[in-house]
């Protein structure tokens, strides 16, 4: 972290503000230019606060040069990280050059619904199920999800397919209800529950990470270091749009927070194309993009009658959209060495 | 609500989805013109969800004639709700014509700190002490707060001063330590945590819902709805800047949310100039503009010793400019013939 | 302007590369600590692009702390610039103390319509007509305004009624047309139109620059400097509102530029609250916030028949409302010791 | 177009209403239920406004559901427009199947380094030569590009090479000195510098057509349609990145605006990633993306020595970078059934 201090700052006052730092436990390298005099912080400078820096009446700018996070830090563990499910037989993995395929509907609606979604998405090729229990809606009179019966549900189809499952908490005092689920997401809107993230930093499952849309990618970051710092690094990162001004799409999906994302942190990434875009015409071509970005994998939603659905039916591909996609996933992956992880076809 | 349907759709099948909606209990009016078709919907539309019609291979294009709140919404409830707290002596208003102005430091440091402060600006003339006891922040590694200690001292400072307060909530678990508070803050990053408002809802304390920095009025006032749905109308909107492009200051104060959100719905409505801009020395120009444009009250971090602070001294002010602040802020609530609710000096 | 260098570098290229920026005419001074190696650029560094620096394979990250404005930064010009223009008997002033209110119908459309403006709002006290000749329309196919015979009218109600006149200029080869035009408006559209700017530069009239919609507080002020680099220096700077991503306002009004901009420039800051959100019912409330935020003026959109206007209507408001307007903006005037200039009442 | 009308309104005002709009040139059904009147607007609306209409106090919303270009629309022009450029021998081709990519460096800065560029570029396969010869510059203190001169030296190198050329255009004064550039540039800042538009479509030359930072879709499309509407049709758009919250790339690729365009559109859309993302390590994941979500092509910043660069370096790969993304693209291309047009290697 560098400093720069105002113009006309006394000798004294800035030995003085330069012994308060290294209280905090970091070094301070000071260097006095004719015009300009600059504190360099050596050391672990994650617990200091840049803004709480610029209240100094002293301080002019302060520049980070290490980032804020630790342990999602791909400068301290270079490797991918590589996420892994006990599947039936072996192990489903996401990262280090496995693609991780999520398919299924926004809501589980019922036994029948789920299960032949699921059967589908496996056919064609996916490697997890996902699907929601636990609805976060914008109104308090819409379609809430079915709750704990959608978790059983969701936990019948994982039966009958043997695929693992992805699904959304909200409230961490659920957490109980979530032991047979593969990998629990959080969602946008919850990015940034502290409470939440600190709980499941404390458990041992597999988190998808989604980024809030309207989180920086070192926000995202934060959010992932607060699971990190509790203990579990099993965390798959999900971008799933951003909000902007243009109203032609439900929100702006950042294909370039793929390759920032990697380069900032060894954790896997994975794109969500059906809640980015809202429209289920456009997922096609924005997985196959993401998957081309260099994601470690889709998370799409799939359902076998969009129209009549409960819920975002307006962004779901048929089963014979999302069949015929992966086949040209499957091409895309190969041209960057990669593997979708699921039914070998 | 009103529906428009694509070109060459046949009658019987415009029919079928007439009849599919009536089902959801609206009453539907069938309009078709040489050029195009056109379904009004009447009665209660709340429940129906624009994006879902949007699945419907019928549907070219949905028109939301009627807000998707009811409670919130100034249409059925005209006058101005008043939000009142019991003080020494009497209430506290926010509302219909009385300014709320809460100030005081972002954390609770100690209880000489916040006794002084709250000294200081019930001194100047505020009528509410703010002061942070669990702390949402970015980092895991930043100051948290004091937690219930932070709670017990704001008591204390309430004791000695008379002021209420209010303070913010992360976790539902923690509301029976809220008895003692006046007001419960939901911050920001919690404006969709749907679990939170929902218990918030089945309560009777009075909360102070800050908008989201990426949320739309319209979310701002379903955040709201949900808290009413529960029963619980004594809610406080405030607006705390949203995200923009530029890094100039913090987040962008949107002062037009205040007339748009005095229009829209008959809750107070007040306004953070310390959160939004983050710089100390731009907060009395806000705060004096959210006046003017017609807002019900401030929320300002004021803190002794601002270079100090644990957190977000760049945009604490001190008791001083708090003081002379306060004398013009008097005179535009003059202008418009409000009252600050307070000390009168 | 501080540059960090990247780990690992080592002393003879980075020596190598100080000489480099030192034949671009800044002085370097190099501070090695042992964890972080800065260069510190003391001299006018305004030349030097910071974007170019960080392709350089040293560099890690670079820190301007000096602004890349010089004409237009108030740190060389300490006291407020005031746009004097000449009226019958005077001059009719903007900036230092001296409030300047501009108004008049988004279009002039006839003769009887453009005086008769002229009188009502020269009658309520504004200071400054404002109207369009040439008007940007975002389609082709939209009413693209009266151009020469628009300006003709203008210049016979400025005759009719004293007031200076306000209009914008959209192509640089119309300049001429403009000889009898009192302040030339750049739009927002094009405020990076760097071609019209200089051209300006090159002039002496007074330019009102409007604030492109997604331009930062930073590239206004560039803007202006590329007019005052050529020897012009009569600017207003002007916010109209930002593009974010709440449709309820056109765009939204970000008052927080005002104290920004007067902070960073000496230039006067007046505020569009009538394109800002495009609602007229709004544009009392938000022009009264403006002056409570410490803006030099207003330019407001007002016409006798909004209902009728051929363009922008639906922002317009009306003699009757403005006048009303007029006498709580004095109030607000007078609170900060001000005077709006105009027709003493 | 449906307009809402406002509850309450008599019968003959609304039919006055009607009548008014029947003027303008479009029937008008009218349809009231029990709830909601609703007008509906049949024939060309698009030379009616929208936010005109919003003024008249009968009206509570407006909807469009046709759009307002029409040259630019698919809907009237259901084939891919393909863009067609001599070179010797034959044709180089854009859009319906036919990729081209663009390729060079930021500025031209002398004949050595342009000509080299362009050999290279050639040699890998890039369709055409991009540079700069006048540039839009942030500051008036920045190198502006080499002017007429720059343009001298493209064309020796297109005659060197014989790739096409490619310029950006910043003043249609200049027009004649682009005599040799076989496609001109309109840069982002000028997307709505109408007088450049219209001058364009009065010319026969294909016209590159970057999206503004902070346009939508619907307004890059009338940008177009401003050209269009003047005879030349020739018009690539080119989607350049947005304006958001993050700045960790220098603008956010909104790579959903090529499907959105494309569908919207018969315009060939190409995409600038170089520009977009401001950082060369990150431009092979972006281009790569682009042709995977259905790009008809790229520009792409090359430069022989990025680092000396005198402007954008940090976004400029080099010829060898160059030379290997291009494998990799022609073979997402092949996916795709599609051919980079340019030289077989």
């Amino acid at each position: 972290m560098i400093i720069a201090i105002k113009r006309g700052a006394g000798a004294a006052e800035v030995e003085a503000f330069s012994a308060l730092l290294e209280k905090r436990g970091v070094g301070v390298h000071l260097s006095r230019g004719t015009g300009q005099t600059v504190l360099g912080l050596v050391g672990d400078t994650t617990a200091i606060d840049a803004e709480t820096l610029l209240a100094h009446h002293l301080v002019e700018k302060v520049i980070r040069v290490q980032e804020p996070y630790k342990r999602a830090n791909r400068l301290f563990h270079p490797d991918d990280t590589r996420i892994e499910v006990e599947v039936p037989g072996g192990f489903r993995r996401v990262g280090g050059g496995c693609l991780g395929v999520m398919a299924g509907p926004c809501s589980v609606e019922n036994r029948d619904q789920i299960v032949a979604v699921a059967r589908a998405v496996k056919e064609a090729g996916a490697g997890f199920l996902r699907g929601g229990a636990f609805k976060p809606r914008t109104s308090p009179y819409s379609f809430q999800g079915l709750g704990p019966e959608g978790l059983d549900l969701l936990v019948e189809a994982k039966k009958e397919t043997g695929l693992p499952i992805v699904t959304e908490l909200m409230d961490i005092h659920h957490l109980e209800l979530f032991e047979d689920v593969d990998i629990i997401q959080v969602g946008a809107r919850n990015m940034q529950n502290f409470t939440l993230l600190r709980e499941l930093g404390r458990g041992g499952k597999p988190v998808l990470l989604k980024r809030g849309y309207a989180s920086t990618i070192t926000e995202l970051l934060m959010a992932a270091e607060y699971v990190m710092s509790g203990g579990n690094s099993r965390i798959i990162l999900c971008e799933r749009g951003i909000r902007s001004f243009d109203p032609y799409t439900r929100n702006t999906l950042d294909l370039s927070a793929v390759p920032a994302l990697k380069r900032q942190s060894h954790l896997p990434v994975i794109v969500d194309p059906s809640h980015a875009t809202g429209l289920a015409w456009m997922v096609p071509a924005m997985a196959k993009a993401a998957l081309a970005a260099g994601a470690d994998g889709l998370i799409i939603e799939v359902h076998n009658n969009p129209e009549a659905a409960l819920c975002d039916g307006e962004q779901s591909i048929t089963p014979e959209v999302f069949a015929s996609l992966m086949g040209t996933l499957r091409k895309i992956a190969a041209i960057e060495g990669k593997t979708i992880e699921g039914k070998t076809l």
